[in-house]
């Protein structure tokens, strides 16, 4: 099977693919509506696509696309921590500290803005459209003293060297990934990284009644449903018109989430499941799911 | 009083600050973080940010900014609708359909996709920092026959001809600004654009309680007060932490609001209140604000 994810090769993103998929053939596209469009027109089997980052929040042109553009469903999802090194070609592997410039995805820029400060202070940095990006762009020019700051699989697949590693500032910073199929693709619940199992529904509310959202949360309480998100986001037909993502910690029943889908609907609530799907965590990093 | 805005001169928060305060020295500055820096080091008495777009959602670097960098108070509100329009240089206005290529922030093409795919077919755009700046751009180049995207300020500010009016492809688009300050600055309540007055609240949950997002709306519920807009967002404290922004459509009073917030703190709830302000809104679309 194919799987496209956002690319280019060794983003983070391709981390979470290798980590789901490492027997399929990988398809790196340059935007997530690349993706999408790709997985529409049948080109790809599964797509992945971050959703979320604990620092930056949703990713919106993932949630548009789900809500908006695709009848796609979720089949899983998977978080990936976000660690930063700084890297160089290997002839320059011994004069890290000469770098002149210091290339990488503004995000990535950002989250490293104390390392940078300290320790190459006054350098000049230049923005890519990806980590993976800045990564091949330093790989391709050893003529001039640049850094490149990536993840560890951009340094294997590029041939770089870390010259220093962990350079983020904040050590929490995590990225949810999901994975999307129109065909029923069973993932492998018995790794190690397989946490648990969750629901994401999507919510409208029905126009101007106070207290919907109150009896909406009310439907999942009464039946001790735990939910471990809640985001509303406008519904592009004005200011104040909204709808909400609610992510249920628990997998689709035929009984508790019909219950809570029936009462919404006699509410006059639009409910839509996005999927019910099984989640993973890479890495060794304490997990925590708050319930709302 | 100095009010610093999200410029240059001309931008749609210009619009609302002109509304807003007609008689005060405006003062623009380029970036959100620099009119909310300004504010904190008492350059200027107040500052008007954007704070959501009816279809991009909330502009994230303000609400940082609210809730993790400054302690000042939001003290209005003013919603603004955002009409686009394709103009040129004077010289060239009897040639729009010659353009050759069109200037906008990529916010306003992308509001314009279908306009320039049915009229411009094939011009190539160029992304400014600003529709403001796009304007100010082809003023200076009359030699070249180019189009900007902007509104009616930006047109006659920059002394430019309006060719094609209204091009943006859905009529609902509204932006929220905030006003913010350190001092008690009385609106004027008076004006027809008010529509009534609200208080924002920041909502941090108990650490993994079940059901307290349900609690706390309950907080609301039975007091009928009504909400108007819900907003989670990372706590940047990992995965899965979020706190809430709610809107609450009344003026803080001495029971009602004191009486939910001694309630959500006694459930271990942390509450600030963001402000409580009158709201504003230009232009004569229908207003609607939903209730949830």
């Amino acid at each position: 099977m194919k799987v496209g994810f956002l690319g280019p090769k060794a983003t983070f993103t391709d981390i979470a693919v290798r980590e789901m998929f490492p027997e399929e053939k990988a398809v790196p596209y340059l935007t997530i509506p690349d993706c999408f469009d790709a997985l529409i027109e049948d080109e790809i089997d599964m797509a992945v696509v971050p959703l979320e980052n604990a620092l930056e929040g949703s990713v919106n042109i993932t949630l548009d696309y789900l809500v908006h553009e695709v009848d796609i469903p979720i089949i899983g999802e998977v978080t990936c921590p976000i660690r930063q090194h700084l890297m160089v070609h290997p002839m320059n592997k011994d004069k890290w500290k000469e770098i002149g410039v210091v290339y990488s995805h503004s995000h990535a820029l950002a989250q490293c803005h104390k390392f940078l400060h300290k320790e190459l202070k006054g350098t000049p940095s230049e923005k890519t459209t990806s980590t993976a990006a800045a990564a091949q762009f330093v790989k391709e020019s050893p003529d001039i003293i640049a850094g490149a700051i990536a993840n560890e699989l951009a340094a294997t697949e590029y041939g770089l060297e870390i010259v220093q590693k962990d350079i983020h500032d904040v050590s929490y910073n995590h990225t949810r990934f999901i994975v999307l199929s129109k065909k029923k693709v069973r993932l492998h619940e018995e790794k190690s990284t397989y946490k648990g199992f969750k629901t994401t529904v999507m919510i409208t509310l029905p126009s101007d009644r106070a207290g919907a959202l109150h009896q909406v949360l009310s439907a999942f309480a009464w039946r001790k449903l735990n939910l471990s998100k809640i985001e509303s986001r406008p519904m592009k037909t004005g200011l104040g018109n909204y709808f909400f993502i609610i992510d249920v910690d628990m997998k689709q029943d035929e009984v508790l989430i019909p219950g809570v889908v029936a009462e919404l609907e006699a509410l006059d609530c639009q409910v839509k499941i996005l999927g019910s799907y099984p989640y993973f965590q890479i890495g060794s990093e304490k997990s925590r799911v708050q319930h709302l």
